[in-house]
This record gives C-alpha cells, structure tokens and sequence, in this order.
C-alpha cells in the first residue's frame, strides 16, 4: 500500500456511491478496515475533497471491462492537480438478497419486487428470465438497492447487489454469483495531492491534432523503444473535431529512462502531456 | 447511406431500446423515416435478430464519450459473423419533460416526481441541485421515463429524456439541454450480415499476447506506414491474464492497399485478426 503521510486511523478516503458500493469495497481492499471512509456522490465532488483536504485519499472507477472506460473520471482527473498514487482491480458479482428476518425457507419463485441499478439487472438476465416473478424497480446503485430493501415491509421483497453490500446491512444472500457477464472487473485509481514516489507503472494522457498520420506519430517514441505499454486508448473530442486526447499506462520496471526519453521525445510532437501518476500496479480482487 | 438491399419500406432495422431511446434516434436519422425500426431490449439480441435474418440490419451504440467505450458491443460484434456497414455519431441533450394536459403555465418548481435513468439524473446534476423539488424515480432508460410519465395520472409529474421521445409520446418539452455534461456523443455502428463493399473506413479487432513489447509490436505494422488511425484501444481480458483485445479504426481513403498490407504483417505476431468492417465515415448529428 502507498506509504501513509500520518496514523492510520486519521487517514480519510473519499469514495463513490454509499455504504457498500463497489468502489467502498475498492477502497476497504485496498486501505483496510482502519480508515475513514467518506461517502461521496460524485467523482467531481471526490476530487474537490481531495483537493480542499477534506480526505487524504480519493478512490474512483478508472474503466469497467463490461462497460468500457469511465472517461468522466479521467476527464475531470486531467483536469484536477491530483496524482493517481494506487490502483486495485475488482471482479464484480451480483447476489439475491433477501431480508433475514423473512428469508426462512425463503423460496426464489415466491419473492416479488427486486431493488437494483439497470445496469446490475441487465448483466443478470439470465437469471432474471428463469424467475419471471421477480419485478425490477430501479435504483440509483446498488448498495441503495440493499438500503432500499432493508426498509421495506414487505417480506417478499429483494435486491441484486454485492456480498460487501449485504454485509453492510445485514441482509441474507440468497443466490451467489447470478451474474450472465462472468467477466465483469472495475479498474479503479487511488488519487491523491501528493504524488507517489515510488511504483512500477505510470499513467499518461497527452492531447494531438486530428491529422492523417498524428495518432500514429504519437505512438512512435514509445514503439521505437519497445516500452512495455499495457494500456493504450484514444479518444476523439467531438466538440473539438481537431482534436484526439490519448491515454496511456506503461509498466515500468526499474528502469525508468527509456519512458523519461520517450515523453521528452512526445512533447515535440503534441499539444500537452500530463503524467497522472506513478504507482504499484494493482492486484486483481474479489468484491 | 449505405446501399439498400430491397425496397425502402421493406427494410426492417433492430434497434436498442424503445421508440424514442438514443438509438431509435440514431437509426431513424441514418436509415431515415420509411423504413420499419423493431425495438430490441440487448445488444445480444440484436445480432440474433440480423444473424437469423429477422431484421436486415441492426443498430447499436459503441462508445460514449462520457462513459467511454462500450465494450459489451465489441465483445458481441467479434463473436458474430455480423460486419458493421455504417456509422452515425450522435449528439445527446437532455430535457425536461411534462404531459400536454397538465403544462398549461406549468411551473418547474411545482414539480414533483421526476423520472429517468440514473445516468441521465448524473448528466444533469447541477439542474437537480437548482431544483431540488424535483424528486428521482428511477427507470431502465430515458424511453421509458417518458412512456411512464405518460401513464402517470398526478398533474406534477415530469420526465428527463430527449427530444425525440418527447415527440413520440406527445410530451411537452419544458426546459431543453439540462445536461451538466455537454460533451455528449454516443457513436453507433450499423451492423448487417452483407459487408459494405464501399467505404472510407475500417475498423479491425485482434488479439495479442500480454508480454513486454507486445502492444507495441502490433502497433508498428501500422505506425511503420504512417496510416491515418483515428482509434486505438487496447483491453485487458481480465479472466485471461495473458491476453489483450485491441481495436482499430482506419481511415483508408481510396488507397487500401497500405492498410492490407500492414493487416497482413499483423497477422504474423497476433492470435487473431478480424475485420469488422468496411464503412463510409460517420457524421456527426443532433438527437
């Protein structure tokens, strides 16, 4: 883990959604079970927290392999003064819960209302079209949904979210993994206002002209020196069509000239380069 | 617009959603007004319904520069014998919403439940904060909210969604481009079971091994021939910690043959190459 700047049961991290969500569980995985964990509503808002010290850390999604990149969070990063410092990846699953105190012999077929995020339902719709009976009723997240069931009376009510989620508020999980999308992992970015001074990868984001050949030119000084990239994504800005931003992580090793060389050697060629951090590359995680 | 393989009318579309969803929008103003759109609720089953010739073409979303790409298409698109044929780029606005009825000097701050997609109450979150009598239901899609507000029978409901869906259900639009988020284009692929034998564009996915350099040697055959790419995406397949999925979007102009024949050269050092089409270059268009 990034080495702490004071005692760590003072170190508060801001995260996305409530109680539960998947980025909670990034950050609990992460940071461990001492911290302060801030519940924040947006990226935006998490990076102005970081940025007013109201936390020490910040925890977003970076990019989903069912959803693709989560370029909002990239977008207002490259436009903040903060510094990805950690990364952790997350495998994603989907439960049934169901309430304890009505989950007796509680059977699939008899529940009715179903809590979740349309985006949870439609990566389960398999499992959704053997159980028919099941009714969606849409939530903001799904860590609400698990909230939203807790309160409800009904007993034949339920939610698809995750096993931190059901932890959290004390629900049962009634069926594991119902998920049809079995590939389902969240990258996210630990971001701080100090930067890491240590770490085997760095993340960069650069801006070229749209002309014949530019994207292909900006790649030249890191394929001429066979770096070893790991991620790489272009991304057009519609409003501005003259105009391509660039992401890209590179592992690098002990040796960190050759990327040093290759950023100088970019600079000539683009409009701006930012380095957004250097970190430990991050482990792939159960939620 | 690509060529038509029997009369106008007789040309039946899948599309993602429902009438007045992002995508119905997309395909009207690609394919125009005559020909007949069919309302499909997954990507998966799109293809299906092209594979098993229920409909001559499909139309799905592939990138959204808020959220970034979307990867579930792709995955589809690769495993299918489906080509993409054409392109659309599409300009997405948010409005707010009421019925006819009850519009009459209808004042937003008397409003009550409003719905939409959780990701569109995102898009516009400094319009809720401004407002914050208006009170989130939370539906599948922004089609939907519309369709649902239609059916609500309190006078004080109301709906974020777009233009066209306020059209298609005879809604009136009460405060139009709400969204916090203005750089909002979703690109969609039209996709058929005939290639485009015509087109200006290709666009190409293939598989690498996760080894140092290895991005970078699928990237030379191309960079070596100064080729105008106008997309780069490498992604991680997560399950399988040795492999990469990249994609690739050229532009050919008339001259292919460079194109073939870094493909070519390509093949040498990947698991797989595969064209995914042929397609004339896509503008861009306001929902």
């Amino acid at each position: 883990m990034y080495q702490e700047p004071k005692n760590i049961k003072e170190v508060a991290v801001s995260y996305l959604g409530q109680p539960g969500s998947n980025t909670f569980s990034a950050g609990r995985l992460y940071f461990g079970q001492q911290v302060k964990m801030l519940a924040i509503l947006s990226v935006e808002d998490i990076i102005m927290s970081v940025q007013s010290d109201k936390s020490d850390f910040g925890i977003i999604p970076l990019e989903n392999s069912v959803t693709g990149g989560i370029s909002e969070s990239l977008d207002f990063l490259c436009r903040s003064n903060l510094k990805i410092v950690g990364e952790i990846i997350l495998r994603i699953h989907h439960c049934l819960l169901v309430k304890k105190s009505s989950a007796n012999g509680m059977d699939i077929g008899k529940l009715g209302i179903c809590y979740s995020h349309p985006q949870a339902f439609a990566q389960c719709r398999d499992f959704l079209k053997m159980h028919k009976n099941l009714y969606p009723f849409y939530t903001s997240d799904t860590a609400s949904a698990a909230n939203i069931l807790l309160q409800d009376d009904r007993s034949d009510s339920c939610a698809v979210a995750g096993k931190t989620a059901a932890g959290i508020y004390g629900l049962k999980v009634l069926s594991e993994n119902i998920e049809s999308v079995k590939n389902n992992y969240t990258r996210f970015a630990v971001i701080s206002k100090k930067e890491n001074p240590t770490g085997n990868k760095i993340s960069l984001v650069f801006s070229v002209k749209h002309s014949p050949g530019s994207l292909i030119k900006a790649i030249y000084p890191f394929s001429s020196r066979n770096l070893n990239l790991t991620k790489i994504e272009s991304r057009p800005v519609f409003e501005k069509p003259w105009e391509y931003l660039f992401f890209m992580d590179f592992e690098t090793g002990s040796d960190q000239l050759p990327v040093e060389e290759a950023i100088k050697e970019l600079k000539e060629e683009v409009n701006f380069v930012t380095v957004l951090g250097r970190y430990m590359k991050g482990e792939v995680r159960e939620a």
